[in-house]
This record gives C-alpha cells, sequence and structure tokens, in this order.
C-alpha cells in the first residue's frame, strides 16, 4: 500500500435534499454483449429536473448486469467479455445446467459485477468521468427483456 | 456493444424523501455458505413502515460479502462457490497466511463480490426481482459472527 | 445455502434526513497499487458534521477502482494485487492495447472490483468494521490524476 503522495479536496457544497424519482427502465437486449444506457439516464435526470442528489440503478435479475466502463473504443468491450468467458467458462462443470450451457455462468458474471449501481449527480450532472458510461451486460446467449430500476433521491427544481 | 434495439420507460413517481431508518443485523454463520437475507430485510422494512426510497446493506467484514443471486434452484449456490474457490484457490500460494489457509481467498472473494447493496423501495416493496434474494456469503471455513449495517432512507408512514 | 442459524437485529434508530454534502477528492497515484482513502472520509465527515445518514464514494475513472479491504497485514494487498493480476494478466492476447499491455488488464480489474460504495454513517461514525479500510485501487502501471467524488446524504448539525 502507498499513501497519497498528494491529495487535495474541493469545497464541500451543502444542500438540502427531499425528493425522490423513482422509474422502472425496460430493456430488450440482443443476446450476449453490451447496452449503453448512458443517454437514457441522462433523460431520465432531465425529465426529473434533477439538481443534486445521487442516481441509483438496480437490475432486477441474476444473469444481466451492470457495469461503469468505457465508452471510446468498442474493442474495449470485446475484450471485457473475452475477460468474462474465460473467468466463468461454459465447459466448467457447472451442476446448474438445466437453463442451457450458458445460465450458470452468466449467474457467476452477474456476481463479479455489479447489481446496483450509486451515482452522484451534481449541478444537474451525473458525476461520471470523461470516459465512463453505464452499460447493462446481458450474459445469455439469446435476446432478453430486462427490468432496471431507476431512482434519484436529492434536489430538484 | 449494442444499441438498445427497444428500450422504454415508466411514468416517474416524485415523492418528499426524509427518513433514516438503521439497524444492525447480526449473522451467526455455520461456515462457508449463502445466508438468504431476504426475510430479514423485508421485515425490517415493514417493522420500519417504510414505502418508497432505498434500502442500504453493509457488510462490516473483508472475509464475509454480499450478493444477490438466483433464489430457486440450490445447485446455483453450490456452483457460485465453486467458481469462487476456482478464481481464489487455497493453494496458490499466498503471502498471507498467519489466519489459515482459507483466510486469504476469503478477502479475494470479497473484493470479486459486494460490500454494500443499495435496493430501490416502491410502493412499501423491495423492488427485487421474481429470482433473486439477498444473500451474505460467508468465505471462511469455520462459523463467524457476522454484523450487517441496514438503513433505509426515504419515506415512511 | 444454510439457512441462519441465529440471527438477531438491534432495536432500529429513525431520524429525518435532509442534508447532501458533495465534495470532490482528488488523488495523486504513484502507480499501481492500494491507498487508504479512510482517513480522508472521516475528515470529509467530521468537516460536514455529519450525524447520521450514509457516504458515496464514487470513482470517475474505468482504470482505478475503488475497494473496502483489511487495513491490518500490508500482503494481504500484496496477495490482491497478485489475485488480480492473475484473473487479468497482461499476456491475454487482448484486443485492446493501444494504451499499452497494462491498460487493458486493468479495465477488467475496475470491472471485477467497485466503481461506486455506499457506507452507512451512524453517531456521526462511518460504519467500517475494526479491520476495514477504504481504498483506492490503481490499476495502471504509471502514476495517474484521480478523481473520486465523496457524498454525504443525511442530518448534519
Amino acid at each position: 500500500m502507498s499513501t497519497p503522495k498528494s491529495l487535495s479536496r474541493s469545497p464541500s457544497s451543502t444542500i438540502c435534499a427531499t425528493t425522490l424519482v423513482s422509474s422502472l427502465l425496460t430493456v430488450q437486449t440482443s443476446g450476449r454483449g453490451f447496452t449503453d444506457l448512458s443517454a437514457e439516464i441522462a433523460k431520465f435526470l432531465k425529465d426529473a429536473r434533477a439538481k443534486e442528489g445521487a442516481m441509483t440503478l438496480f437490475i432486477r435479475h441474476t444473469s444481466a448486469s451492470l457495469t461503469i466502463q468505457e465508452n471510446a473504443d468498442p474493442t474495449v468491450l470485446e475484450d471485457l467479455t473475452t475477460a468474462l468467458d474465460r473467468l466463468a467458462p461454459e465447459d466448467a462443470g457447472w451442476r446448474h445446467d438445466t437453463e442451457g450451457p450458458d445460465d450458470m455462468p452468466a449467474h457467476v458474471k452477474t456476481m463479479l459485477t455489479a447489481t446496483s449501481l450509486h451515482i452522484p449527480v451534481l449541478k444537474s450532472e451525473l458525476m461520471l468521468g470523461a470516459w465512463q458510461a453505464v452499460y447493462l451486460i446481458e450474459h445469455r446467449a439469446r435476446p432478453h427483456h430486462r427490468e432496471v430500476v431507476l431512482q434519484f433521491a436529492g434536489v430538484t427544481g
């Protein structure tokens, strides 16, 4: 472990937080792969007139998941798929195989990535970094209907 | 990456969020394995009269963790245990071995899964999907006393 | 799966939650490794006069991430680095290699750990366990300038 060489913190902003805005996002995936949800989340926050607070995403499934990853070079997403396939291969002798060879690897991949994400919102903007996008990862081979709960908690106006 | 083929969002609900309810859940595990916390969380939310908001779970340990996984076929949990054992085997030549061969793998497994979860609550219901349960995963071989902070933030009544 | 052998929950505390305090923490890393953010977070909460609520951390990058891990034996952090290197080795034939051999493994390691953390605050204290510290993990070989959004939501005074 290294201790911080240099570490600075901006002045804090303080505000009264009072509003909850919730919605259910339905995504039809086209089988294994990444779906970028960033624009839809930005639209949700704009519709909610969100100013300051935090955005929660929660996916209601155990064979699809969420991640925040690079939005620039599409080979990153290909490599992430390869990495997950290596960490949870189909031919690993899983006991749970009644739903097809891609099902148990999908559960493992979901466990290793995220089911819920929590992203701060400041000055009406989601605080994603310049190279970050929010993705839904479909881990099943076939297309699925997926539900993601969107929730903003904070100040609107 | 694929772009959404079809994507729909329900109308948003907006509400004033004002209450925090916090509690410490103590779980005595019986050694390596999964403990389903879903019923206890539902009871906590009912006792809190939670209506709309979000539920946070935070585990205060580094050799046990949280995950949301399938609640139907118990072989899924067996396979998840196998997957974690393969990703962090006991005989991998870890340097940290003073607390036994199962300790360092337990830290790795904790890092790869979740320490905190954030789950929306709508219409007095935790928004888990039909096949989702919230599990504490004990990664140590022996039974342990584990603490999980439960916190609801939102509207009660 | 095992069902809880013994499970107890403390009485709940209920409180009105109204304040949001947000800040941007800038961390200059010295290359691959762990940076302990716990003291800085405690200072942020003290400056904010945080009493009860929850602390969110969000890292604005896809080749550095967050984790909560053991704060006692430094060999744990060395072994965690080894574990991540094994799960995402540099010589795995990644397609995305324009930013150097350490870049794609850094994205995979970020996906497998956390981008956001949510930690309850009770009685003015972050509810970390005795052996827990909050770490930023730099996955790139060279030093980087990293940004972490800190946000407290709850009661101050």
